[in-house]
């Protein structure tokens, strides 16, 4: 294992704007923005970037310097956090025998110690939002959560409380009531401060990790860049094997958005794999180094209750999530109280030091649409209705975790369950998948019920890629998972009414209708594909101006057809009203045959 | 344009099984089916199965015959058609001028002639349901649309009213209705009956169709029978151009489902793409052309009509189904109604004469989200809901074509007011979309909405490709929507209730949960993706056996510990209630940890 360790190379990380696009920051706190400029007088378009300083072509990026500090000097002038010595690094933490050696390079923090609350404090959001305090983390939240919102939307939002204009009090009502979280351990002070919760924008999260063929430093930092460069707004690290420690550094400290874990996957390998012999000092170990390297949410699995197990036994699928069958192990081997549980007032004391939020794990999740809903879910998740007001005692910041696989007549439910149990604490879902017949496939199964979900009220969904079930996600596949769970989100939030949600689409809607190609592409979630899709038929230059494209071809373009239908149903005013347009098109009738069909008329001819 | 003509090749047609699959023919009627074998005790899975002979190992295909003739006995022994001498090719059916020679070879019908209904008599599936006839189509679905339905399901269907099992008497109760029809032309003796209809299964639609660079023969074959290997039960042809005729013939003698057309698209091609110039007699010699080639439905878009079209005015995208603007162009032009809508008795008369179905057009469906449930779209819909009962009284089979772009909270009124207004006529939907903003994944942002719009009650979902809005699909672009659509019409059976539907589900999660690898493969929706996403981290013939996979690891895969807890919880007795097993569990809890947490226990080990 004693193999050269190179130094990491930044060439292998993605830098640029997406096509058409550019980083723009608004506000003294520096609050970045993807704006696409359009042409034919229409007005920038303002997205929502959780992409940070790898899509500003004039930002140097230097990854074994990681990325600026966005929130430190906010952090030290709360007064209410010192440094200290932190714990040291082991051989073990990189799942490395005592004298083995790292194959890959250490960061260099140069001497930054760890921050964490002074004796007696908690130092999170929950507790300054309650205190009636309103950080800068909330300020900057309140401005990225605007975009260009003044538009009126209509919508369903089943409840949900979407204001027309996000002030910082608004945001601060919402973490003080528990029905948001900003994940922002202080040990991160590298992130761009994001909201989850019903009443924002609906959140996406890509996982990541490392594989058994332990990957190099600059390649786990380039499958963050490129998860977040397509949309995603956290990323898990959900490494297993060696040198998660050091790969976990790595990451956060390159990372502008918040990074979650699973601490029960680095307990167990600390172990050698052998869930039977994890401890609570173990455990609560592995807690404090990753709170020290600034891990921003902990699955946590504390609702695998020995009780639920026996409710497992009857399921096509059993358990299917990691941490939940792990625990489930540890739990029937020593017929004991899962200890996640039993501690887990110690472990609200051990986050409140540092900022990291909860997620609250769902571990007996249905694996299959047979077992949605079941009595050993639903057991699960009234546990975590406890926990959570567990946490919510101690001001410490909770989302739950949901399915899973869910066919869509039960997904509503889940929904409904979770906000009356949880008191609307934010709903964190994976997917659900509609069916489980589809493998290869399942970032589409699952982003039908993620938009649903995502509508009904879930703040954040966890993607799903095309290799779920089958093996191990490539390049294209974190790509296709983040994009479906993108579309999954977006939709949600047109159909809860959010008022910036329909400024896209109307946007990209006009620039079809109009033929302006260039805008239409730069508008689109993946400018690349959807350019490259274009080009395949009609790859000309003047293409781009044409109107029509190769589906329909010239004659039977019928937004072409269309815009002279309306040209001439229009005539010379604008402001006639339907009925007088219909007067004016029979008058026009004549007029508008002597046009002739084949030639467009640019509206200035024809007004 | 005098090339030689080549005959067609049948070495580009797609062949045989999907692996792990069998083609299988139940009854004396031979209904055929896709059986998956599966191992380990398990039942095989039978799966419902629109590709024909295509996918059996056994049949010679050439596709210079076409394929034999599953009904042309059925529909002669009925004792009320009669061949005629049909109308003769004419050079513009193919857009040719006179003279001008085809360049692709024409099918040899080798004398065949069309058949018609003798005067005075109506031929439709419907004439004959409402007579109290049921016809051997109808005891062929029956048998088609049952599978393995002896299974228990739930849902929540919306009203819709699904059997436990279909006879044929239920089969023909609902064409008697109005609730369902069977696309089957006299003239294409050659499909397999399907059936269309809310109280079964959900179906889909995949449109193919020749460019503006002329396919040949074997190529436009090949695009049907690609389609529907992968589950498009009906298919659209919608060629523009040159050489609509011969091509079309081709690919009906060659296609076991059903086929719908745009006939105003050839129209226009026979007035030289100039809409103005579209005439009643032109369209009705296109219809005749089209009924006597064995077209099995028409898309109609009768329902445009001239007062309609000032109330897209104001809309974001105008009219964008090619049809409806066409239509609107003429309806402005000569200022005068819609001559589909003036002439439509006279269409129910001819269709009643070769039971062409009609697909009712909506030409004002809305093209951006903006647009959705707007006063165009549903002014004409109260169009077609009237012409549905025009249609009715001529006992002319039925379905409603619907939208398009919609978001999410918008789109179960579309279904609603469909049903109510339409009396329950198959509804047969465009996606729909839930966002504009994703031109390249439009397969993703439609089978959201094709999921939901099917689970409340749409009875085909036509499928849209990540082409869509940007250009003409190719091979892998139809693939990924026929398996987008198949997903969202799967999902939408499963959330209806429909008994035959979860058997799938439960038959692949089972594989799954016990590590049955290539079981599982070979109930994938698609197969061969499932198989090869899996061997791209763990190509070795061991992997197959193996208890994980690479998403995962050996040590942390979640399906083998939970194996390992239930082996450990339930002990020696299968037959333990809950309670029991929990008792067990603690007396087990020793036995358990000696066993080791690495070794897989095979359950006959475990009991």
């Amino acid at each position: 294992m004693n193999k050269p360790i190179q130094a990491p190379s930044n060439a292998t990380i993605t830098r640029g704007n997406l096509p058409g696009s550019k980083k723009i920051y608004l506000g003294d706190l520096k609050v970045p923005f993807r704006e696409v400029g359009l042409s034919g007088g229409e007005p920038p378009v303002r997205l929502y970037d959780p992409s940070g300083p790898y899509t500003d072509n004039d930002v140097q990026i230097d990854i074994a310097k990681g990325l600026p500090s966005v929130r430190r000097d906010w952090i030290l002038a709360r007064g209410d956090v010192e440094e200290y010595v932190g714990r040291e690094r082991r051989p073990e933490d990189d799942g490395l025998r005592v004298g083995e050696l790292l194959s890959v390079p250490q960061f260099n923090r140069s001497g930054i110690k760890p921050l964490r609350a002074k004796p007696g404090k908690h130092v999170t959001q929950l507790e300054y939002a309650r205190s009636g305090i309103i950080t800068k983390e909330m300020e900057y939240i309140a401005i990225r959560e605007n975009l260009g919102r003044s538009a009126l939307a209509d919508g369903h939002s089943f409840g949900a409380n979407i204001p027309r204009e996000v002030t910082p009090e608004f945001v601060r009502e919402e973490i003080a009531r528990g029905r948001a979280i900003i994940p922002a351990n202080i040990n991160h002070p590298e992130t761009e401060p994001m909201i989850i919760g019903r009443n924002f924008l609906t959140k996406i999260n890509a996982n990541i990790g490392n594989s058994i063929v332990t990957s190099g430093a600059a390649e786990e930092v380039e499958k963050l860049v490129w998860s977040i460069r397509w949309g995603g707004d956290t990323v898990m690290d959900l490494s297993t094997g060696r040198h998660i420690h050091t790969i976990r550094e790595w990451i956060i400290r390159n990372s502008p958005v918040p990074i979650g874990t699973v601490p029960i996957y680095q307990a167990l390998e600390k172990v050698g794999g052998i869930a039977e012999e994890l401890t609570w000092d173990i455990y609560r170990d592995t807690l404090i180094e990753q709170c020290e390297q600034g891990v921003d949410y902990f699955t946590v699995h504390a609702g695998v209750r020995l009780a639920h197990i026996p409710l497992t036994a009857e399921r096509v699928t059993g358990i299917v999530s990691r941490g939940g069958s792990i625990l489930a192990k540890w739990c029937l081997a020593h017929h004991k109280e899962n200890f996640l549980y039993t501690h887990f007032e110690e472990i609200c004391e051990l986050l409140g030091q540092y900022d990291v939020s909860f997620s609250l794990g769902d571990g007996l999740r249905p694996g299959a649409t047979a077992d949605a809903n079941d009595a050993a879910q639903f057991a699960e998740l009234d546990t975590l209705g406890e926990l959570n007001k567990v946490a919510q005692k101690h001001n410490i910041q909770v989302m739950i975790e949901g399915p899973g696989h869910v066919p869509m007549h039960k997904i509503k439910e889940n929904m409904d369950r979770q906000l009356a149990i949880c008191d609307e604490a934010p709903f964190y879902t994976l997917g659900p998948l509609t069916t489980d017949v589809a493998p290869g496939y399942d970032h589409i199964t699952s982003a039908i019920g993620a938009a649903m979900i995502g509508w009904f009220g879930t703040a954040m969904l966890c993607y799903v890629t095309p290799k779920e079930h089958l093996g191990l996600p490539d390049r294209d596949d974190v790509k296709a998972g983040v994009i479906s769970y993108r579309i999954a989100a977006h939709a949600a939030d047109l159909a809860k009414g959010h008022p910036a949600a329909r400024i896209w689409d109307d946007a990209i809607s006009k620039a079809r209708f109009e033929f302006r190609w260039r805008d239409q592409f730069a508008l689109a979630m993946d400018p690349e594909t959807a350019e490259a899709y274009h080009d395949e038929t009609l790859p000309a230059d003047g293409a781009k101006v044409a109107h029509f494209c190769s589906m329909c071809g010239p004659k039977f373009c019928s937004m072409k057809i269309s815009q002279e239908v309306r040209d001439a149903a229009r005539g010379a005013n604008d402001t006639l009203s339907s009925e007088q347009i219909r007067a004016a098109m029979a008058k026009k009738s004549d007029e508008f045959r002597d046009h002739g069909s084949e030639i467009y008329l640019p509206k200035s001819a024809a007004e």
